[in-house]
């Protein structure tokens, strides 16, 4: 596997274009591409990114940019036989040899996309989540990877033809990553019981809800899988927390100001936990993105606000409240035995109808992924089909 | 428990002032407490937190905001025999009783601290991170406390006495709360390995980092609880990441002004993973308050940025990693085996002398566990306290 540890880590970089000229003043190296295409790298981020200071087996960076003096100048560049990136060091004894495969790859004005956007929905533009048959998946990485892709794209999907028990559940969450254990446990039973801690194990209406607002980190993925349904009700319901939050930014700017703005006080209490967080509903990223939404009437503890304050944040809980409760944006489906419904908890609001226990049983099993994990089964998807493109060219 | 059940909540509120005088002009009560104290209170607030509208079993809330009408006013209010505040509500047919101990604990304008503030340390102000012995904070509450609590005022301290074994890590961490999984494991053993997967596991020198800047949530706590440590070299080295930022906040503004502002990229990959993470190294919280340092060295990959910021940035970061590397932020310690030490993550950078594993033996074990836990402990404590004093007033 020569190819690999001549880039410095452990992905793959398929040669789609070779360096047919290089230049340097000394702090910039300039270099064209076969295609046209230039490239201009900087002296400090190629010698940070040596791929030989590397430890051996871990191929983790070594190299301390502490130890960068200020005669560190690149002496020479060209592009050798094998058509690598040669550069010769000044200030420095050292020699640094970059693949092309990966300084395309790493080439800093060519855009470089693994995911796709979140795109929002309503009751309007989307009736259902997409489904993906179970089998199909981790049979076929191209449907693999848009079972992933989907829970980015539209923060939801149902997966079909799951085993429906607990191992059901353990096969599909473990495809995507490291399962995050909460105080209701690794798993998590979702069904009328007697003395429930908390109301998704009532028969109760459910209103819309992220779970847990009231922890510092708002788990990432839920997954609810469906072991039993055969009562009357508990019909299941997703919405768009980011559409509505469009919706409210959109209609009334100054309730969005509010909103993304003032903190709430989220709360789980029991009697041996006592979980709090205090941040606002709606989270905007540094530039006005929404990111983030945290919404649970029942995971409330009473507001900590200047006085003043109280009229206008109600006002605007409960227009928000409003919305997320309006048919408008709200999916409504039945999940069958079988089938495991993914969604993205800090954006995807679920919901449940009250349900009647004495008509039969409703029974999900459930646990919590971080978002990480799907992205790096997305990462590793598309390494693997890297590492594909250079067996087979290897092997021509 | 009569008590508990009339605050609608599992939380204890023991008496300590009572209510004398009561009025309200339909929209706000107004009520004077024997102590001279006065609290406002807003109708929709209160209405919010009516302790009858609440779930019997889970006490979380089932009031509706949505279901709010227009008409919704404070008919009248007037304190009970018993003490209570008795609100009779026009606009809908209810009536609330609440609680005097409830009341004055959740007053808006009177200051409740549960928490420390964290104190910024150095190697002048700080010589080693405190130490609890572990027979002491199981058996009592104060002393347990003020072990919680050090984690929030210093960020870290050592545990002693512990069981020098996997299971000894497991009653500290079981104390505090859930542990947090990641792709290194529920436990992960901290030795010199054959074919290690990151720096950790070698016996190379670590510079100071914060484990797992690679995820979208860096770990809050990290234990690590020493099982053998017979080295030559392999000193512990803790350093107050807050305190170094607050450094380059006065003497370096514009270099503060970058790494607060422009994203980093961390990443971690291994042959079946790849998480990646790109973010500043100091976050800031809305008010400009230090609220996260990410740093590590060897868990970055190649920097994404436009060229022009590439020097700047780099500058920012040798002199960020210059401090961090600097004797006079540093503590450095010997962990004996049966001491666990405890240490905020996003705040306190670790770090380890190189070691030569032929002189001996070096085991760490550690595990991480999220901030909410520890601060759901001190709350728990604090409401046991509260529990006692009604438990004690109610003998007498």
């Amino acid at each position: 596997m020569k190819e690999v540890i001549e880039t410095g880590d452990f992905d793959f970089y398929p040669i789609e274009n070779h360096i047919i000229d290089s230049s340097t003043d000394g702090k910039k190296v300039e270099i064209r591409w076969d295609d046209g295409h230039l490239s201009k790298f900087h002296f400090l981020w190629l010698r940070d990114n040596c791929p030989c200071c590397i430890h051996p087996d871990t191929r983790e960076p070594i190299f301390n940019v502490v130890s960068i003096t200020n005669d560190l100048l690149i002496s020479s560049v060209s592009v050798t036989q094998e058509g690598f990136l040669e550069i010769i060091w000044s200030g420095e004894s050292h020699t640094s040899y970059f693949h092309p495969g990966w300084l395309r790859a790493h080439c800093l004005d060519l855009s470089k996309k693994t995911f796709p956007d979140p795109l929002t929905w309503d009751a309007k533009t989307k009736k259902e989540p997409d489904r993906f048959n179970w089998n199909e998946i981790i049979s076929d990485p191209e449907i693999e990877r848009n079972w992933l892709c989907s829970l980015i794209e539209a923060g939801c999907c149902i997966t079909q033809n799951v085993e429906p028990s607990k191992n059901g559940l353990v096969q599909v969450a473990e495809r995507i990553g490291v399962i995050r254990e909460t105080n209701f446990g690794l798993f998590f039973d979702v069904e009328a019981k007697i003395g429930p801690d908390t109301a998704a194990y009532t028969a109760i209406e459910l209103p819309p809800h992220t779970d847990l607002p009231t922890r510092e980190y708002q788990p990432g993925l839920q997954l609810l899988h469906c072991i039993k349904n055969s009562v009357t009700g508990g019909e299941s319901i997703l919405l768009d927390g980011f559409r509505v939050a469009e919706e409210i930014r959109l209609q009334e700017p100054e309730i969005f100001e509010l909103l993304t703005s003032v903190p709430w006080d989220f709360g789980n209490r029991s009697t041996i936990t006592d979980y709090r967080w205090k941040t606002p509903m709606i989270h905007l990223d540094k530039d006005g993105k929404i990111e983030e939404v945290r919404v649970g009437n029942f995971l409330r503890v009473p507001l900590q606000v200047d006085f003043d304050l109280i009229e206008p944040m109600y006002k605007a809980y409960q227009l928000f409240e409003t919305l997320n409760q309006d048919d408008r944006f709200k999916l409504r489906f039945r999940l069958e035995p079988g089938e495991c419904l993914i969604f993205d908890n800090r954006r995807v609001l679920h919901a449940r109808d009250s349900f009647d226990s004495s008509t039969g049983e409703r029974h999900l099993y459930g646990c919590y992924i971080e978002r990480d994990e799907l992205w790096s089964s997305i990462r590793m998807i598309e390494r693997r089909n890297r590492q594909k493109i250079i067996n087979s060219s290897s092997n021509e």
